[in-house]
């Protein structure tokens, strides 16, 4: 049995796999990486353009990062949350750097859904109210707030849900709910249907909104011109606190630091976990306002967990800062955003006839597919799988044939590469989407 | 300003405390450790009688965790779950080899309260009921569902909780809630009041029973004889799963790899996080038995994390079976239990008035203090904090003073060394405890 056989099987033997059935699972093996590409024991090399689940921002085995972890694992892998910790504190003074002004703490989790869970805590104890309002069309991660916090599909199998969770209907000027006609009219339809469900369900029983800054996973949205800085002031009209979830688009995903910074607006929590060290050791966490922070400074916050603020966590995501600076990453990713990304899909955009729109942002764009460019009707329906979604499949069985791996959802693929990609990969990345979505667009006429 | 200082300035910048009115926290700095060690930067050297949060079960700095850390960093430090891992695997094959026949899968998370969310869905969606029975008297983390199932104060501020999980009283027979006389009585009453809310609640809305095999940071609390096969039969009769939370209580604290073997019974699930890889990198997870998993060969699984399964995570939890293996670790826990813990807990019960009982297995041991040993009052009342909580702070102080860092909880006194722990250290350590207790003793008779 070959080495790619064995890892298949051992694998398969005693791992359980999330979001799976687990007979229908072959998972990819793999032995090694470096920068943009990863390559399985059979030494068939592929490109990332979906940084694992959107969090490799610094890619596969940055010397650095990895030197960090092994510099730290031999001063002090571990001490509990209780104790006080230089390269903790070193993080958490970074991170407020960055932040805008007002934001002086931060509280260490593990992951995404924890950092949203503790948020949420924070906000109902502040503001004394139950409620959280929460976008269709959003992920916020698994745990049981989380996943009720949640506006995708991934929610409906973990019902019933907390029932102080309402979801409202974002903004998506492609696909308008509220017959806008431009991105402009969005804005404003989009607050008003906000204002309308704050109205109705009581703005003293609320305690935040939580939003993604650009959603994610369900369709990299961008927010249209004046939305967020809208649902701010709706925030300060009604005492509800602004909660930017920030897990997929902070740290330089979008360009800058924190996906809020393009839209003029400041949040009152923030939330961060992937790219903060890059995934090579579990970490989120909450970004503290100043107002929220006072409600705990004589009064006990009543949250916490074995493995917050993680030394060996925080190593790699003190040198992430580091590398930022000195391998100015956001220059690079504003550079080829504006040079390559954005004229390059904007242009396949105009001339494949399955491309209904090109969105995005830095390394965080999304191609919508559809089945007519005029019907707009998405290239496979809804939360499809199986034989439905098989044009979907097809194209991502091409990709991975041809190197490239590929990051779908639903009817879109996403451009979601390592944030230090070059621009020879970037080129590549896009020719083999973009031969794969020409060959995919003739089969279909 | 010294380093010490500089240290906790830095933390109090920028860190939010967990469990904490943040101006009341005052950390102390960990420069280094090793063993059942660990020293502040004045150099002030401390015998560690927490494990930290009772997660460090191989100690500080153990030198081959650090070196496996380091070998995964540099091999492939993450990867997403969906793809396979050798670490990964072999970490999954190496637990349910530990665990009892039929336990063939693991789904792993980044700690405790994630692993206990995880086993609830798995519950609810195998049995198709909602509801899920749980003790007061328990710990089982902080997210949402997770803080609902725990039966401490720590719930209450973040109330209202789950509304289909339903609390009952357990075992406890040195304040036996059912007048039980003995052991045995305590174990028929406890089975009956269980089995009476079952009814009560009706045994078709519930889908699993979640217990700590013995009770950890609420008491170490030791099920009498028969109540953990009373809860199995009960479970058996009404088609109710049986989830044991070993989080605390496995990986060899209490002298075998998971705490349920001290007592005839085999659960559905097993939770762990902590002594899998001792913390030194996030980890937790689910054993699944067989007929559950084959609930999710076919059907998909509603849940996941972005580091579920991290590599760098579970390499330290290969090594710790390798080392529980060469080192003779469960070996070493039972013998100093029997020579050192056990007899001088026992002699210095029966002779320092304030020691009510004194109960454990392996490293794991309880010191309950109270103020007269007739009438059983707690030295300091459930759940109290400030002047009320004097006694207790006085003998954590003490401790310290004396280079020992005690863990304690209400009116208890944990022994909960690192596993490695050695005799003299273990000596030295119940010295202090003795010591400082015999000295409040005086002080308040
Ligand atoms: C926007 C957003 N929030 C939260 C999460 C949850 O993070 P985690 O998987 O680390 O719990 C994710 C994960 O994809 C995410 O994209
Ligand atoms: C028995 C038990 N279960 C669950 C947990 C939660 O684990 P974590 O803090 O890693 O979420 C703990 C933590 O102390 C615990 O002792």
């Amino acid at each position: 049995m070959s080495t790619f056989e064995q890892a298949v099987q051992a694998d398969r033997a005693h791992v359980f796999h999330s979001w799976s059935a687990q007979d229908h699972v072959s998972p990819l093996p793999i032995a090694g990486g470096s920068g943009a590409h990863f390559w399985d024991p059979n030494g068939k090399k592929y490109l990332d353009f979906s940084s694992q689940l959107v969090n490799l921002n610094l890619g596969h085995q940055h010397p650095r990062l990895i030197e960090s972890i092994k510099r730290q694992a031999e001063t002090v892998a571990t001490v509990a949350p209780a104790f006080a910790n230089d390269t903790r504190s070193e993080l958490a003074r970074l991170i407020c750097d960055a932040a805008p002004q007002g934001f002086e703490h931060v509280f260490f989790t593990n992951g995404g859904a924890d950092a949203n869970e503790n948020a949420v805590r924070m906000a109902r104890l502040h503001t004394g109210r139950r409620k959280v309002l929460s976008a269709y069309r959003s992920y916020h991660g698994a745990t049981s707030t989380a996943i009720s916090l949640t506006g995708d599909p991934r929610r409906w199998a973990n019902e019933p849900s907390d029932s102080s969770v309402v979801h409202f209907i974002g903004p998506y000027p492609y696909r308008s709910a509220f017959y806008a006609e431009s991105p402009e009219q969005e804005t404003e339809r989009a607050l008003a249907h906000l204002r309308a469900t704050i109205e109705l369900e009581g703005p003293d029983t609320i305690s935040a909104i939580i939003l993604e800054t650009i959603v994610g996973t369900n369709g990299i949205l961008i927010p249209p011109p004046g939305f967020l800085p809208g649902v701010r002031k709706l925030c300060d009209e009604f005492g509800i606190l602004y909660i930017a979830d920030e897990v997929m688009a902070g740290f330089g995903r979008t360009g800058k630091m924190f996906a809020f910074e393009h839209f003029d607006v400041v949040p009152d929590l923030i939330t961060f976990a992937k790219g903060v060290n890059s995934g090579y050791v579990p970490l989120g966490g909450v970004v503290i306002s100043d107002p929220i922070y006072q409600t705990f400074t004589n009064r006990v916050f009543p949250g916490g967990l074995t493995y917050s603020g993680h030394p060996l966590a925080c190593a790699p995501g003190v040198e992430t800062f580091k590398i930022f600076e000195e391998e100015r990453v956001l220059e690079h990713v504003n550079e080829l955003a504006d040079a390559v990304i954005r004229p390059r899909l904007e242009e396949f955009a105009s001339r494949n006839p399955l491309v209904g729109e090109v969105r995005g942002l830095g390394f965080f764009w999304a191609i919508e597919l559809v089945s007519s460019k005029e019907t707009k009707d998405p290239l496979v329906p809804f939360n499809a799988s199986g034989p439905a979604a098989k044009p979907m499949t097809d194209f991502t069985v091409a990709c991975k044939e041809k190197g490239l791996w590929p990051f779908t959802h639903f009817n879109r693929v996403h451009i979601t590469p390592p944030l230090v990609t070059t621009k020879e990969e970037l080129e590549r990345g896009l020719d083999i989407t973009f031969e794969v979505l020409d060959d995919l667009a003739s089969k279909l006429s």
